[in-house]
């Protein structure tokens, strides 16, 4: 029988609106879990369990007082440590906030909340959200379930180890180079990359800047979804927010995938990805491509993007820690020391050019859409690697001139503003989560969340691609 | 009996569909009002009359036959010569695109098009839409219809000087720092600064800048709107577009304006203004502050607003301009190389702090409006001065410390992304007309415009506010 925390959120939410599973339950369920496992992955970081158990236990009223139940109500929710929740201690992975307990939530943890969820605890991430490996000075790394020596990858490293360990249903993400798809892959879970302004990013240092975006992580994409709906709203404080998302649907039924046109791209033309990674790519390809109307190769074309990519994120960087570094140097790990440096050596010129650069980025991207309804590339280069190597300095043989460069395979897409939506298909060579990504142009949110749930059915009926489950007794 | 060309474009449109007035008699009259008063004015700057008259001959044909006729059909509409239109002269008013004929409509344009507009001609603006002096080394200077001598403002001027003097219903504008409010203060007619992203803005070389937008213009609020209803769209080639634009009702009903609560500010806290020009807005303010349920004064907080709006144009200037800098030097005018150059030698650092301070004088301007529904400050700094001195050195006795400081009325707003509507209220103390802005956050369109339409109702009742005309004998 099914432990109850290993439900899929959706159908755990049915249970508890059909009295037949109490929040009080669910919650035991997933501390037990938190319990059994945490020890070894790390990836809950701050709780308070008795407000969450009163929580569960006003929730468990209000479904035996016949209320009306918001969408989350009654499951318990991780929530990244990037994000204010009130009373529990955020940190941001940084020792300059370590004892940090916010008077209130976030607007995005707010929305949540009052959709009913059960807000559990904090999942990790690397310092201010900076890096693709998650582990900082106040709460040390977090393994991957799968294999608690590797890394779940950043910066929602977190909260895609708790959903695959199972320690909750649902977890909030954020990605601006990749921090929630390459968790994702790397833990075999699903994690989507909202449309700029769909989930509101209210208090960004620079709210010009798009790329860093909030959006939801679960097991499935039903379950992601679900979250999705709560964290939706419309909110001006974010320049590119509208009234798009009150609009999406309330849930998915998927998409005749034979109308579906779709350009496979093993490296989107541009990004270095382990040659194993690449040939498991392809054949994975092959074996489900036949769903759809076309699977053919075709690469977008992001020309100059690993320079643009540098360049812009040196403004938000700047914008966000200058003062910090000023200020807290000795606190501050070397991440963002390393990135706020760097930015700061740039010029105007540079950044115009970089904005040159990304806007035709974004006009190609808008233009590869005509001849394709969909784009799927590899979530990540590398199989997951163990988490006390910082990043990957080479692939393939071939040195990597940063150290973010591993990440082109998401970082190159985040230029072009995307709908992304990660899928766990199978393992690798190495007998890690594979993930892949669906990604649609701005604003194509419903289309590739459709597609998405209905390949993830398709690929559900097949050993070597579904989602796997990690072997938690290892732990 | 009034002049064809001189019927607002809701009535000419009315009586064109009531086959009461052929779009070939309103061409003509807006032909002959041209050919007498251009000469003196220059607001038109290229023209295809026989492409006019066909289109004019087809419009009366559709009506004739009874067909379903567009928003604007029939309507001649000033394009301001920052927009390509196909096959007529597009300039930028740089002599780099002196003989320039577009195959291609700009999206605007071709949403103005076929909407059924009947595109008459080019309207004057600086080169590259680089100042708020109409005049260029391909056309010369723009006047102004009231005193030719005076400048008609920019960069916009050309639209709005065309308006006045009645040789179009309707023209298209575009404004940065202000270059579609002030040639409309300046001129006596209205202009609408939308919402970023409502009237998508599509080939801009830096996509994320959204404070250069389109807008329409027209002699009264509801010809503005007329025109701006054919320019909405959706269109994600603009980042900031949504389908917000699209729930904009058919037409302006107004709102009752006892239930509006007003913020009077005559200098937005930061702007140098004229003290003859501040003392007009007082006493326009006292003429029409009794109808709101409250007009009172209060400033936002635009702190910092002239150092952050130099450095992020810096950023657009270099972005659109540096290559053509390296290339064309020699056929560039000041304005250009100056605020090229100037941007050229900022940091990413400087870029990152505008960055932070238009962040929050746009969450400030957000926090403004929990208690104020609107927003009415002066839209010009100045009276309407000759157009031979190219910018105002001095305001009360005080040195400007840059030529775009007498701006700082509108581009201050611009740095918060507001909606933001010129209403014409008299004349000032030169007998030159006086304009106000009617003030919303971003997204407020809606809003914006209802007040300013019942506005121009209360401003019509007295001479002493009310649209001033030109006599355009003196010409």
């Amino acid at each position: 029988m099914t432990e109850a925390c290993d439900l899929s959120a959706v159908e755990a939410r049915q249970m508890i609106g059909n009295k037949q599973l109490s929040p009080v339950e669910l919650l035991e369920s997933c501390l037990t879990r938190i319990e059994k496992t945490n020890g070894a992955i790390n990836a809950v970081v701050a709780m308070d369990v008795d407000t969450a158990k009163t929580e569960a236990k006003a929730a468990e009223d209000a479904v035996m007082a016949g209320e009306d139940l918001g969408l989350l109500h009654g499951l318990p929710v991780g929530i990244k440590d990037l994000d204010a929740t009130a009373g529990l201690r955020t940190t941001w992975g940084s020792l300059i906030y370590e004892n940090h307990v916010p008077d209130e939530d976030g607007d995005m943890v707010g929305n949540v909340r009052a959709a009913g969820a059960n807000i559990l605890g904090k999942t990790n991430t690397p310092e201010f959200g900076a890096g693709a490996n998650t582990t900082n000075k106040v709460y040390g790394p977090t393994g991957n379930p799968f294999d608690p020596v590797k890394t779940c990858a950043g910066s929602s490293g977190g909260s895609a180890a708790a959903l695959a360990a199972g320690m909750v249903p649902l977890a909030t993400g954020s990605d601006y180079g990749g921090s929630l798809r390459t968790p994702a892959a790397f833990c075999g879970i699903t994690g989507y990359r909202p449309s700029p302004g769909l989930v509101p990013a209210t208090g960004r240092p620079v709210s010009l800047n798009p790329f860093a975006v909030l959006g939801p992580m679960g097991r499935t994409v039903a379950d992601t979804y679900l979250l999705l709906l709560a964290q939706l709203d419309s909110d001006k404080r974010d320049p590119f927010s509208s009234d798009d998302g009150l609009r999406m649907p309330e849930s998915l039924s998927g998409v005749d995938l034979g109308s579906v046109r779709v350009a496979l791209s093993a490296d989107l033309g541009c990004a270095p990805v382990d040659n194993a990674i690449s040939a498991t790519f392809k054949a994975r390809a092959e074996a489900f491509g036949g769903v759809f109307a076309e699977a053919y190769e075709r690469n977008p074309d992001l020309t100059d993007v690993h320079e643009c990519f540098e360049i812009l994120r040196g403004v938000n960087f700047v914008g966000a820690h200058r003062e910090r570094l000023e200020k807290h140097r000795d606190l501050l790990g070397p991440n963002v020391i390393d990135n706020t440096e760097r930015g700061m050596a740039y010029s105007l010129p540079d950044v115009a050019w970089a904005h040159n650069v990304q806007t035709k980025i974004y006009y190609e991207f808008d233009r590869f859409f005509e001849d394709a309804d969909i784009l799927i590339c590899p979530a990540a280069s590398v199989s997951p690697f163990p988490h006390s190597q910082l990043f990957i300095e080479e692939i393939n043989g071939e040195a990597m001139p940063t150290y973010m460069r591993w990440l082109a395979i998401t970082y190159g897409l985040t230029m072009a503003l995307p709908a992304a939506c990660v899928l766990p298909c199978g393992l690798d060579h190495q007998g890690m989560p594979f993930g892949i990504q669906i990604v649609g142009p701005n604003g194509s949110d419903e289309l590739v969340l459709q597609v998405a749930q209905s390949l993830e059915q398709v690929l559900a009926q097949h050993p070597d691609t579904r989602r796997p489950t990690p072997d938690l007794s290892r732990l």
